[in-house]
């Protein structure tokens, strides 16, 4: 590689850096031991009870998760800035000031019980790729390296990956900003906490939190325009890998989610004393709509269409009254836009009939209606190149789930390494990948940001 | 009537009490208007949002409205006894103390959210009837007007009718006492704090409250033997009575319940990720077995049977989360103990067949199973008679929901007198009953007590 031969002649007599004669020995340098160990350790920021991590975005876990994260990113030798909501990013200077910038990260906040893979990989994997570009004397590209914050939706329950949206200059919505959690906390006044933590600065009000945080979101629009690539690593947090026997998935496109809240409204009644044909049973009409969202999304199933309820809340929920009032979140996701458009219409007509079948009144809020996104073809090739070089066995495939790299890719080229995750059990305390399928895709982000560093001459 | 002409005789010359010559001048000292302010004094304890009530068992409300009650059963002239679970026994004593004992009375504890009829009716009427009677040199028979603690199941999830359960001696489940409420309070614990709030007496441990517990309860069996009769005024509670333009309802049977919690386990997953084809979803199971439950109960709908799922709990509960645990409660019941076993057989096939047909794990929990309970005949035709004299237009009819009067019939003669509940509709806000026929109901019951007096000579 050419920029090791000029590090060569221009590093050769520092006692600061190691160095590395071809790109197999930087690879070599990826430490299994030091990525399992930083896995480790963050996953006890926030362990549950049944051996998980709650780590919710905008908590006290995940800012004492970020802040192991930031010292992390310093020992490897990246100059840390923190934008005004909250994301971390780690640069490390490229030796020409004029050659592009690479960018590579994830998110280290989880949902409720998760695993301790999720986000956490790609982002001890980009932090020890900089560790390994550092002491090897850096790129000719500047790196950054960045932490999004609050990735996942769970806590407020809105589209995920609002860091990456943050600096991607995406529409954050008013809605959004209004959202609350389970505690009735405003989303926006989350992140102004956050800041006090840091800052000992107190927000009065939440209408001064909502002020602050629009224009913090405003300030906090990173410049994409000088960026070659973004990358990020990942867990495929699906069966497909392991299933096909594959070690690597390099990702060509990220399904993106429409999402509904569904507030039905029957007859809260005595459940003892209401013959059944006088009934308007609002959870009864829930699972009919929860059987048919089911049922479409296995008629679209050949389209990768997935559509799942993964929440409900039923009034007043005891045991002797015919439930009033039912709200359920329903989620809708593909890769393919157009079937994913006829799922939601279908799923929507029905969820109409059913309603209307059983006299049952019914709002459909809209909490997201994202398009799929597809990867740059150019970062897809680069990845198959260096995974034929390192004869890993990849997998070109779309992702099912959202990620911070969907976002960023429109704005920038981007592209995503995925890595099995066994049985393809995610968002739960099993789930699970091997230090050396976490470094493997260590070393595929190595050698992607080698070979694009290589191309930006 | 007899007694009165006797009580004239003996009463005359007292200034403390009013006389009466016939029984309608009794049934006129009904005072419609005091039962209707009773009824709003007491709806103003535990007032929600809404406009609805939540009066849970042995919360601070319920012990603020019994604290109420209780001067009003004063003032009425009873003599106030409360037992070790908190059963308050208002007497009045008979003039003839070889005479046998009526009893009457209900409860004032509620659901959640729930009207300002359901229990309170019947316990204002009878508290009317002693005062009335008082007034008046009282009866020859002693009158027990009796507060129940814990009809409504809703706060521990448990059977129904705990403190009519405890007087009659009726078994009591550990599981029961074991029973939690949402914050997590022990049944048990939250029975001995009443006491606490009282006797200024503190319960260190759960294991002193299941304990005291267990003597109080066994303090508490009432002496059923010299009872005559228990009758109980109750609101209808469903839609019987107003759809055939009945006046009052005399209760035949009462419906009992089948209880299961139903614990599903299925496979917690990310949403996006999973294609429909390898899901374990435990609320698509759960919506299943909701709709399974409710067809179900439709077939056998001929034979009086309901069955109702009120309660789910989801987990984890978030939006891209496939459920990977759910919790129902399921309520099966007739007032027709061979209709109501065959569909709880039903229903219990049917929703084996659905989990494993799912791959999801069943437990099926029985918090109760009791038997449906008839009325006395004896009763049912004084009741039928004091109808037809006091020109009111009664239906016999069975009870759909459960009621103290249930529970006191399996050791004493007992009666219902149900009055209309507009639009059928309980357990809400919305519940509402006429004073008039509020009013009506109490002199059904005076009219009954006077005519049971009468035939104990």
């Amino acid at each position: 590689m050419q920029f090791i031969a000029s590090f060569v002649k221009t590093r050769v007599n520092s006692r600061f850096y190691q160095l590395a004669e071809t790109t197999t020995e930087l690879l070599n340098q990826i430490d299994a031991n030091r990525l399992a160990q930083h896995i480790e350790q963050l996953s006890e920021i926030g362990r549950t009870a049944q051996g998980g991590v709650t780590r919710l975005a905008f908590t006290r876990e995940d800012m004492a998760g970020r802040n192991l994260l930031r010292a992390w990113m310093q020992d490897a030798g990246l100059e840390i800035q923190r934008d005004a909501v909250g994301n971390l990013i780690g640069t490390l200077r490229g030796r020409d000031a004029n050659a592009p910038i690479l960018a590579c990260g994830s998110h280290i906040d989880s949902v409720v019980n998760a695993g301790k893979y999720d986000g956490i990989v790609g982002m001890v994997a980009a932090v020890e790729c900089a560790r390994v570009l550092h002491a090897n004397g850096g790129l000719r590209c500047t790196l950054d390296v960045i932490n999004f914050v609050m990735e996942e939706s769970s806590r407020f329950g809105a589209g995920y990956g609002f860091g990456s949206r943050v600096m991607a200059g995406l529409p954050i919505s008013k809605n959004e900003l209004f959202a609350r959690d389970r505690s009735k906390v405003l989303q926006a006044r989350a992140i102004q906490e956050l800041k006090g933590w840091e800052t000992e600065s107190k927000i009065a009000t939440e209408r001064t939190a909502l002020r602050e945080t629009q224009k913090d979101i405003d300030a906090s629009r990173y410049d994409w325009s000088r960026v070659r690539a973004f990358l990020e690593v990942h867990i495929e947090q699906g069966p497909v890998l392991g299933r096909a026997h594959k070690e690597i998935g390099i990702v060509t496109a990220v399904a993106a989610p429409t999402r509904w809240q569904l507030v039905l409204t029957g007859e809260q009644n005595h459940s003892g004393t209401t013959p059944m044909n006088m009934r308007h049973d609002a959870l009864a009409c829930a699972a009919e709509i929860i059987l048919g969202v089911e049922r479409t999304a296995n008629e679209f199933a050949q389209r990768h269409v997935i559509a799942t309820v993964g929440v409900i809340q039923n009034e007043p929920n005891v045991m002797n009254v015919i439930p009033g009032r039912v709200e359920l979140r329903v989620d809708i996701r593909s890769a393919e836009a157009d079937a994913k458009r006829e799922c939601v219409e279908s799923i929507r007509a029905l969820l109409r009939a059913i309603a209307a079948r059983r006299g049952i009144g019914i709002e459909n809020h809209t909490l997201a209606d994202e398009q799929p996104v597809a990867f740059s073809e150019r970062i897809v090739g680069v990845l198959e190149r260096v995974c034929a070089r390192q004869n890993i066995d990849a997998l070109k495939m779309p992702s099912g789930a959202g990620h911070d790299a969907a976002h960023i890719a429109r704005v920038a080229p981007s592209g995503m390494i995925f890595i099995p995750s066994r049985g393809g059990i995610s968002h739960d305390p099993r789930e699970f990948s091997t230090t050396k399928e976490i470094a493997r895709g260590a070393q595929v982000l190595l050698g992607a940001l080698l070979e694009l560093d290589n191309q930006s001459v």
